[in-house]
């Protein structure tokens, strides 16, 4: 064991840790949960403090040999290696010092181990020109936009498996339901190009919300004054770390705002709340629409993915959207632990980043593999029930809506309720009350004309 | 009284009632509130009504007549006159059908009163080519439009307030504070100015939003097929609108799914949290920065408006940021409301509309009536205590963070601790240590450097 | 016009109104809603003022001939005159003193008018003993107090339609569904009385917070330390209150405790909420039940209580349910709003009572009218529609899960997969295969057996 | 690889794996998470399963062998053996079937290993007499049931912790603040002493909760009708899972509700929210009066538990209570989570109880924790700055409050107001301007009539 020291006092650390007593202390105070920094914020801190070397050095206030030591510290870390000695956790207090110092230690052990005889601090020199203020931020913030491409990619995926599935069902007629009372009918084309509409705007609402996430406020140490570090650094190091990750990243133009607020972390968890609310709607839907297998809508037969019960044999579930919903209600609680986080930022930081950052990656994480498993588990696989939704919509008596413009809303309500109450079809008693002519009756009847009512009005308007 | 009829049975109206049968049963059905449909909700649908008598009689589907009688009901009642007779609570089932008709109706008995002998049907004639399934959601998002600028300019107000706060305080240093423990320093100017920078993205984020509300499913009547409305009608009816009201509305290229998600009134909803989580914090931070008169921060006089108790004489509370927390803790509310609601819609309509609009409009309000209070009765006439502000900065040890990059972060560490300790000043150790030349402390230590940091560590690091 | 005066200085006050300047400012102060304090609280102070005077008096600190016309001035408001003197907004900051203020300027002003020549003061003498930090709770406490009763009662009520709903179908087979899949079957005897046996908790769970709110902290004026209250006041206050509202009042043992935290709100708002959880699951269940006319599920008949659409003729829809459920949701927000208000209290107050006070009384408010409406206007006339629910437990192969313990879940499994295959019965596949004989297979399928599958089971061992 | 077949179709299996095709099926569903079932949720199955294997026997329906075979395989499993089998994930759809069928094959394939040559099935044996439908909930309550005592304790931590605080300060006098600005004085005696009657109610909520957590649905099997469970079972398992946990479990006397509402878990959830809440507020205020060390309240030294800061030496942040506020965040956030989660339960059972599970073991887990470091790691050594506190309580002119019932509201507003004004003591105004003798002045300032304001104010009655 070695002994190091802090400003509180000593603490002996395992011999071979390449952490430190700045971590440690860590793992002491915040023994909550399991779960440690999330290992893309990890990187990015890597990232951080390997632009941080060589801008330090460009800059001249860390030696060319220091800066070289520590990038390939942070080079060796940023492949993989000795992942085991990020021991801090996720849930944390010290708006993410811990975190920030995990990574300051770890480099400068891995650092002297590279080059023997150097001596590199955490502090002064692995965090020259840092401060938590600014890399925890921005760290926390390049970790969730790195998370973004794969979770628009399965959206895209979505949409293209909901576009196959309209264009397999494109005149697959059914009855509509407002309320979850019958109403006039629609396609299942058409149902599932709406579908595919809703999320496409989801996906614009994420991508809008990517440009936010990319000003960070690196540069400026504490509280965003920029003490400490120099012009040269504050200048330079955000386009350093784009060299480095192509992320495109935006220094903010007001530093001291863009440390002490979260409004970024509030809305981009409000636009995968969104995407939540969508998607549980959708879930919903395809639990509803596949009800049965006989005492249900039985409108679709999702896929069967596994045996349903344990008691009753031959039972499948939807168990897919099932977990679907349950990723979105997950991300809906944690956009108020998001919003809770954010309202309690005081002053010149907002100390509960850390618990924002978590679960807004759990979110994104959860929301991508949610869609992945509904797409390649469910939607890839699901097929509608054509005899079920043309017998539907064949004894439907609301598609008499459609004689509404011709024989008046009160006499349709009086028709509607006859064919409901006799279990007659509407046309039936039309053409027995010779309400209209036959030939009227089935155009007026016709899919053509339920699907497209305009031309079907106007038809009326002038026969009527 | 007079009997009226419909699919359900027959009901006495007051004979002066321009209400009728539908507009009684829903206030039977929902007694759950004494607030009506919102004022701006009811406009927008005369504002529909109008318009689309005049597009129906173009597409000659109403005769000029009718079209004349029910623009001038319209008229009238958009002037405000007969407000009693829209009595349909805004806590509504139906999704709206209650509101609507409750207009269908008051118009239509009104346009029969003002040409006596005419026939005009409340659904056929008034209601014609419409749903309430694509006019109630157009109606909403119209009114919340409407209540949008007004939102917005009090936020400008806000940005000036700020502005002005931060012009006349530019200069005026303060400690920082991050985790409510002492920081580094800046000025009120810059703090102010930060302020500033948060809501001007909230402006930002509010402006985007209203991109998507003005998006409606106006034409696609019932479930978004356009059933029953012409094709002339279908393409005309969202223009007309627009003449009408100036709200440059895009109808929706998606009926079916504008019709049935809600997704709009999530991301709207949001964004008014994002705001209120803003405020909530800004009032936060006022308050505690105001705390006092004695045993508190005392940074701040906020402006006495009311005494602020009972009991205690002389008291004064900052009660204007107090309901602004209120504020922003009911708009959190009630967006967790709108995002139960929106996620309970099921396939091709969301029922509970009705909620969501009521809501929303409440948020808008609330937030525009509590930045103008805010404005008016805080921010204009909120002094910063300067006494106060200098002591603190001129007592802080922490300042000694701007020796760490010539001394070493243990050194300084030690340093401070020594000054807290002994209860001096960091520059008399220094001295009496003789750790630095007088004259480099005091250009160390002064506001330029803790201020400008960067250029200060540039010259440490030669001089080091 | 009169003019008063304060710590701030001088206002303005209507000759005739017996408000003060205390509740104008608060006005001009706090325009967010025009929502004023809740009646049930101004009622709850003023029992308060009238209690407190006699106490005072008892203890020799108010004049007889003050606590006299102070009493006579209570009187006559707790009669319901002069409301509208009571001006202040619900949602006001200053913790409640501006409801307090206007509640001792009110009354001051009517005594001094009813007695001419006596001089009363709002704070020395209205007010004397109390504080806005002790009275605003207890009031707010004792409106919630009051509103209960009518809540259990219509919960009462719910349950007694639901106990009436289970008699009349006591043995009508349904199809029991889990994850919306058909599942083993039941009786909708057994589904309300379910439905009962979940509200009867929420019964229990309000009547256990009931306690929990009856703890007030009336007498420990600012902060709880009873500061300028006799001794005797405070050791008879709260039960003088309880003489003239019988309400069963409980002096918190912890005053202190009591008038800096919220958790009783919280609980209470919880117990709300869960109330809400369970009506808006049940809501759910009767609108998917209902669903139809044709195309849904159509087991129940909801009464018809209203049409259902300005366009679709004949359409009914589930509007009661429908508004139960955005009664849920707009609970849960307020839920949320009552959250973060309690988590804001900081230190010996939390300046949030008033939107905490006014969210709950309109939970309840809203829960006790859309309980009422759900039982009136829907439950009394509801209708199980046998026909249908007869024809699927008819056709239901699901119901074959009785004879796996005799055939093994896997032959079981093979079973009704061929039955859904071939869409034939599991009673004849079983004959055609002589899988068992008839007798048993009838009566292992009969309802007593299905519904009562252990004597089923006892005897399938045997026999197998 | 062995294969294996389910009514799905076949699959390969490690030879040597103990779980079977549902359990891999599942794996492959869900891939949400990395997080498992919550192995105090398979432990709770495990128990259930080898009650029931004895129950069974007793009842005849299951050999002797087959149930001695089982529970040697249930026993080598509760001891900790073969975790690695439980590879089910913790969201999971499925409604926890895949849960139990992981259990279920677990326990067949090591029964089998055990015992050569037998054969034991996972449905027919290890599950005889269960449904998913209520081991799941069952084993769910009982997990959550398990974790309680263990939080109940460190709750009790808390009120010693906090008992010890408040005799340690017994007389120490310190200012009050309300809404922030300063109030009439306490001790921090009475202070910490009212969070512990806080945290008692906490305790006393969690403890009234436990009752309803251990009312079961065991018995109920499928739906709650207990189909294929014999009678004799039916009445003996609950009492048999008794004596092998002792966890007083008793059966639901309403088995359907009890297998269909989760408002057990929303209620319990509650709770679990209200102590966040209070803690949350705790916390809050354990910041606020530690800030510091120079330009903030600086009343509370909370203890040093880690450096504050990578760059800015010898800061000490109060890092333990801002991880206590951010599990309060969680956990509120977890609870919107449940929430949406019961309320999307549909007919007779709730598929989303996977998610709530998870949630609410994760909050109890985290509020254990975050108590217990705060109670170690802070409240242990926390100090109050009596030079401090004292140094605000003598300079404090709201004092003055205590001469309002003699000087009368207006006169004493006045004074303070002076004092502030012109920075001077009150009791020097009130000897300056000879308004009360000397020794009076001192008695009612003194801080024995300061904290028993009823004894000063009855004596000032008879001198006033």
């Amino acid at each position: 064991m070695r002994i190091e020291q802090d400003c509180i006092g000593k603490l002996a650390i395992d011999d071979d840790a390449l952490y430190g007593i700045h971590s440690k202390r860590a793992v002491k105070n915040f023994p909550i949960s399991n779960e440690k920094v999330h290992p893309l914020i990890i990187e990015s801190f890597l990232q951080i403090k390997k632009a941080a070397a060589q801008v330090n050095r460009q800059a001249g206030t860390l030696s060319a040999e220091k800066a070289s030591t520590i990038t390939a510290a942070c080079n060796q870390l940023l492949l993989g290696q000795h992942q085991e000695a990020f021991i801090v956790p996720a849930i944390q207090g010290s708006a993410g010092t811990s975190a920030n110092m995990n990574v300051n230690e770890v480099v400068a052990h891995l650092a002297e181990a590279l080059t023997p005889g150097i001596h590199i601090h955490p502090n002064d020199d692995v965090n020259q020109s840092q401060s938590t203020n600014d890399t925890f931020p921005t760290a926390g913030q390049m970790a969730m936009l790195k998370k973004l491409p794969s979770l628009l990619k399965v959206i895209n995926g979505l949409l293209d498996a909901l576009e196959k599935l309209a264009q397999q069902n494109k005149n697959v007629l059914k009855v509509g339901r407002t309320q979850l009372q019958d109403a006039v009918p629609t396609t299942y084309g058409r149902t599932f190009a709406a579908y595919r509409s809703l999320f496409k705007r989801d996906l614009a609402r994420l991508s809008a919300v990517r440009n936010g996430l990319a000003v960070v406020n690196l540069g400026g140490t504490a509280i965003g004054t920029g003490l400490n570090a120099t012009r040269y650094y504050q200048t330079h190091i955000v386009e350093q770390v784009n060299q480095l990750t192509q992320l495109n990243l935006v220094q903010a133009s007001d530093l001291i705002d863009a440390t002490q607020n979260c409004d970024i972390a509030v809305a981009f968890s409000g636009a995968l709340k969104a995407l939540a609310v969508d998607l549980s709607k959708f879930a919903n839907d395809l639990r509803l629409l596949g009800s049965g297998p006989q005492a249900g809508l039985v409108e679709l037969h999702l896929p069967a993915v596994q045996a349903g019960s344990s008691i009753m044999p031959a039972k499948v579930n939807p168990v897919i959207p099932e977990v679907v919903n349950q990723v979105a209600f997950e991300v809906i609680g944690n956009d108020t632990t998001v919003t809770l986080a954010a309202q309690g930022g005081q002053l010149e930081l907002n100390a509960f980043e850390p618990i924002m950052f978590r679960d807004i990656l759990a979110s994104e994480t959860y929301l991508e593999r949610g869609i992945q498993t509904l797409v390649t588990n469910c939607l890839n696989g699901l097929q509608v029930n054509r005899t079920q939704t043309q017998r539907y919509v064949e004894h439907s008596a609301i598609v008499a809506t459609v004689l509404s413009p011709i024989l008046g809303y009160t006499k349709t309500t009086a028709l509607i309720k006859q064919a409901l109450h006799e279990d007659r079809s509407v046309r039936e008693i039309i053409l027995d009350d010779r309400l209209l002519p036959a030939e009227q009756v089935d155009r007026l009847l016709s899919p053509e004309s339920l699907l497209h009512g305009q031309s079907a009005t106007k038809r009326n308007i002038k026969e009527g």
